[in-house]
């Protein structure tokens, strides 16, 4: 199994109430979107709305219905070539490149189709709650979580090709700008011992993907980690000293591609006279110094760490950080779906605002093996050529959010909510 | 000016008629499409529906109301940049490859800026009937009948990506099998003498774009030309004779884009088992073996008259068969959206059903001079690589046609309804 | 037959004489070279010296001895898979753009090879001067003319890419500075009435390409064609101008080009401060504003001729200007292997220095059929997206050169010694 | 400082020995190559000879003699435009992917520059040998001794380009054929005890590289390392079944290169018939079925281990194994310049034949900072991305190889000496 629940109250009634409402959601952060909307494709590496919207239904009727249905007929058989989307051992998939030529099935098909899903899997919960069919539906559920995450990313780099700047939401801004006494908290460091510690979840948790564990040790050397993350206000200063000018700074792979995209700020920020915005969920907004710097690439944090003498912390540093504070922060939930500032004692925003980048490529943890059959596609074949990122961001559901939980990108992307913090030997 | 209208009652009220039965003729093929559909762009040659809606929109406004109307102010001044085709002095455009992003405007949006343009188009008709404003007038029209042809033309592409075929329309398919005795007039040859002729119209003519003119005489030697139009049975015996396998049949650049795009037959042909099929704007049907081909590029059309031991005409020899015949056809209103079969006497299918590659690139004509202004650019900066059809095509608004009509693509395209017929030297 | 010669003497000895020494050229123009030079190739469209030494000799193996030596045994039987050009009915090819990763056979390999198939002909035309083959041998020089002419154009285009600028040749430079009151002769205009006129080569006369015939008649309309060639100095103006600038003067397809490769000058221009330099087969030298320009693409020389008003002459236009003159001028004899200034009467330089653009793209002439057999594929397979150039330059052997000769080339080349002379129509 | 040098007998006239005899040791490899051979560049990872040659000529140059040497005058000082490979600091450079365009200087300039260099460095070093040169010389000599490995892969993979496969080197073959009782000894394990280690050089020891330092404590679970690297024969069942159409046995990066690329066997295995034969320095022999598999990528590796059940080892495992054994085997001392198959007690060909991938991404050790200067971009930058392989190959010269030697690659390169070991969890 790729993951196990421990599921405290798994009665058929509340995981029922639990699925809904999870799938609920999906449907919430639609419902701003026209149909024309939901069906752009942007580049590859992002999907249209209505094909997220199709594809976790899609998973729940390949993982969950096929199996567990006796003589299961499914009412769109065509769906599983064209909402599969990458897992060979389900056949052949429609070209990922092209999901935004899919204008048929409409949206309304595809509301009927999550409806007909939906209430298969209600009635099939109602006469079989096995531990392995919970924890399936446990994962069909952080499956879709994910995906509320890249719904709304993926939405928010469509609409950035858009001159006349749409918003997607209009909810509270709620950032303002720099005061003048400010300081930004990210070169306070907070000192960490050596030791040796465990790593990893052990099965008999929560749920957790399987690439969260096994349980293993490792040895940390001492480190320190700064309190704050890296705020607009300091990306600006990079770019004063010229930063995007200086191969010294950079990766190698990262200078050439740097070079190649003609990068000189992050992916949204828009330069209009003077000025600087942003552009946002929201709309085209000026820039929050004071809040933490999002969508840069990794090769741009690490450029970031060099120019101040520090680098990003591996995820092990990150996670002892972690796993003592509590899980709370702006979070999808909060409806702000954009970095905000912070102010508390301690490590702050581990969690939530913005994906912190590590410097640790996405690899197995010792003694990894992926699960059996198409459900083991779902990390081990990635673990190559990513870094991991950790603690959510602003538009990640806070229910999927632990101090084990890894996401990991390709170093250039730039997309998701990505920031930094950063570390240093000590 | 580009074009002169020699119109015979331009009375006010006769052309707002015309002008609004055109630009209601754009909504009605429309029609059948969700809005969904109408975002898809998927190609960059093709462009969504709600792009050519806004475009040929766009073109009355910029060409007609900015020119004409004291003081205009655009209901939707940012739409300039965005529906702008290719007119640089026009201004900066939103980058052609990109016309699919464009999710808002909605087309809801996009309907509403027609009814604003259109009413005041008519309401400047009320009081202004100049020369110089019907001309424009004219050329508007004109235009809009050149993209409601490729509105077919663009979503019949961007269906045939989607792996559930969906079906545009569904009006008659009139389309039938090969009879046991059929007999294919595409190697039947019609001889026409050598002789000085004058070619190009005069100025004192119905409308025309500038490119057809100026009239010039040129010397066409001895040829002869088919009497039918190559058909879809012709083709399959040139894919079953190794057409598709043999470069000594092939100009050098088309052997490389076939290898390249690994062509094995037209662009719309699918072959399921043992039979053949294409992809329609109805959908996919079995193949009609008595129907002139079509969705081949030049390059494929010039293979197959090297392996018939043929050659392709010239424009200056198909406008000497066309220009004695009456315009008729299989044209648009047809509303079969498909090449048909044919029976006549004489040189047959010069109109309609498909353009007919010539031999002919597209060169400017002598004496030919592009107009002054943005106008100038509708035709003249593309005289280069690009080769000469002529005819028109199932989907071409008959009003369009006449014999000195030339529509021009690059040799190695084939989204747009292309066929061909059969020359020879004598 | 793809050409046919007469030759007033065609005796074995005068013909054998005449085959040594035009062999022998091409190892006279190689000589100043190393044998690293010679095994440059600077990009897919340019070959390697060492394979220009080899290809010709390959030629002349498989189109005579193979057919005419009874039982023939190849000294090299590799070679034919190496040294193939493009001739689909000789079999399976090297990669064209890996030509240059052939280090062995060695230049001395290739060299030891020139003179193994030199003996086999010489010791064939003993014994056998039929026409058929006369013909062919002339073929074959011709063929070897072209590839002097490659030769130089193509070690050009490789030390221009050396930025300690070698200079392949230490000849004559003669290139003077312009002079206070120089007049450019490039818009001074001489009329040609209109007419029927007589084109093409008939079967009767000297060696010709068989894409220089048939003999047709076309109708020329009344033009004026340039007394002199557009200079170095002319092209200055354009640049100040902002030629490079403005997409209002240029093809759409050409100013695509353009902005993607930066063209901001000709191809072997260099600024360095504020003076001008070219690249030249001398080395790096200061810019000779009153020679002709050269290595320009189509584009560029289009948008000039749209700067003037004026347009490029069609290949009729040239050759009725041509074709009356005496052939003589700055060729490949003269060794200097740059374009020259010219003071003459009439129209100047209508022969040598640089080839000139015409807005006539490369198609056959009415009547034309590729000769059967491998060698039907010199010429017929590459007309389509070529445009044709008239007059020769100054590294084209001088005996190459005729009023009907015609070369092509794609609009955006710009690595030949390409240049232009305005026209008009009046 | 990049590396500290620990060297018992540092006397000048020592290690003038040395220097001399680790350069002309660059020119015995080249000896059998031609002028034309050496110029050659067949991708843009590969270098020329000749540019191999001037390169480490450079390095001497620019790291030691401009620092040292007061007032120093480059003898050539446009070399230093033309060969600095990467370092920003060094200022610009020529293009990587263009070096073969280089023909002047010509391989006797080089030579030349060679002396040149040299004999500067020998007159330096009899009145100098501080510690901070001494250390500097055997920076120059460890990079000599890493592009003497560059230029056998580079030209290796340039001749295996040629369809005459020609052999660079005649040395003994030494390759056998797999015997009746022949027994892999890929899949026989041994197992090691979980640990607290230390990893990573201290400052006191030989020559080391930054990337191998510093000294840094890792906790190893228990694991099993193969005694046997896998072989041709062991890659030829992978092979046959059908692990190069098998996704499921794929990283999803690898998949994808796999189907781009074609990849059906290793880079220079080639089919002839029902026979499979290798291209090596020695030119085009039978594949040796003992051998190791050589000339794979990383994913190609783990697929195979995938496929095995097992997994690739990690860098620290391998250290572990390595680091108690001697160092010998089949190096480039012993011009065989192809792997060999071996038999032993132990653990076998940890040390020469392939390089073997590990499942480490190349990242920075716990506490590393890379050097100040130029000589810090030798290998921090190139920290992303890559894969770290362990233990050197049949070309390494003997006297670079230690136990804590990183060396790294890109995971989809091949043209590396580059095989693999399993490992599995227990
Ligand atoms: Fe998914
Ligand atoms: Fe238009
Ligand atoms: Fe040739
Ligand atoms: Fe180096």
């Amino acid at each position: 199994m790729i993951a196990t629940a421990h599921i405290v109250d798994n009665s058929a009634d509340t995981l029922i109430a639990r699925f809904h409402s999870r799938r609920q959601y999906s449907l919430a952060l639609a419902e701003p979107l026209t149909s024309e909307d939901m069906q752009l494709q942007s580049m590859p590496d992002a999907s249209p709305t209505k094909w997220h919207l199709a594809h976790t239904t899609w998973f729940f009727e390949q993982f969950i219905l096929l199996p567990f249905v006796e003589d299961y007929q499914s009412p769109q058989p065509q769906f599983n070539y064209l909402f599969n989307s990458y897992y060979e051992q389900k056949g052949e998939r429609y070209p990922r490149a092209q999901r935004g030529m899919i204008s048929r099935p409409g949206i309304e098909d595809v509301y009927a189709y999550r409806q007909q899903i939906d209430s298969a899997i209600e009635q099939l919960l109602t006469t079989n709650t096995s531990d392995e069919l919970v924890s399936l539906i446990e994962l069909g559920i952080n499956h879709e979580m994910q995906h509320q995450e890249l719904l709304l990313t993926d939405i928010l780099h469509a609409f950035s090709l858009n001159p006349l700047y749409p918003a997607a939401f209009n909810t509270k801004s709620g950032i303002t700008e720099l005061s003048a006494d400010h300081q930004s908290a990210s070169e306070q460091f907070i000192r960490f011992d050596a030791g040796l510690h465990q790593f990893g979840v052990a099965p008999q948790t929560d749920f957790y993907f399987d690439c969260e564990g096994p349980k293993h040790k490792a040895y940390v050397s001492q480190f320190a980690l700064a309190k704050g993350l890296v705020t607009n206000a300091d990306w600006l200063l990079f770019i004063e000293a010229g930063g995007y000018q200086n191969p010294v700074l950079w990766l190698a792979d990262g200078w050439a591609v740097a070079q190649q995209e003609g990068w000189q700020c992050p992916l949204y920020w828009r330069k209009q006279g003077d000025a600087w915005y942003q552009f946002t969920l929201n709309g085209l907004v000026p820039l929050a110094l004071n809040a933490p710097v999002s969508h840069i690439s990794y090769y741009e944090a690490d450029a970031y760490a060099q120019w101040k003498g520090c680098r990003l912390p591996t995820e092990y540093e990150w996670e002892l950080a972690a796993r003592e504070q509590a899980i709370s922060g702006n979070f999808s939930e909060k409806q702000i779906f954009s970095p905000m500032p912070c102010a508390e004692q301690g490590v702050m925003q581990l969690y939530g605002d913005v994906w912190e980048w590590t410097r640790s490529p996405y690899t197995p943890y010792p003694g990894y093996k992926a699960p059996e059959g198409a459900v083991g596609e779902y990390n081990g074949k990635f673990m190559s050529g990513q870094y991991v990122l950790r603690g959510g961001s602003c538009v990640t559901p806070i229910e999927q959010m632990r101090s084990t939980y890894r996401t990991f990108f390709y170093p250039h992307q730039r997309w998701q909510f990505m920031g930094l913090r950063l570390a240093k030997d000590c």
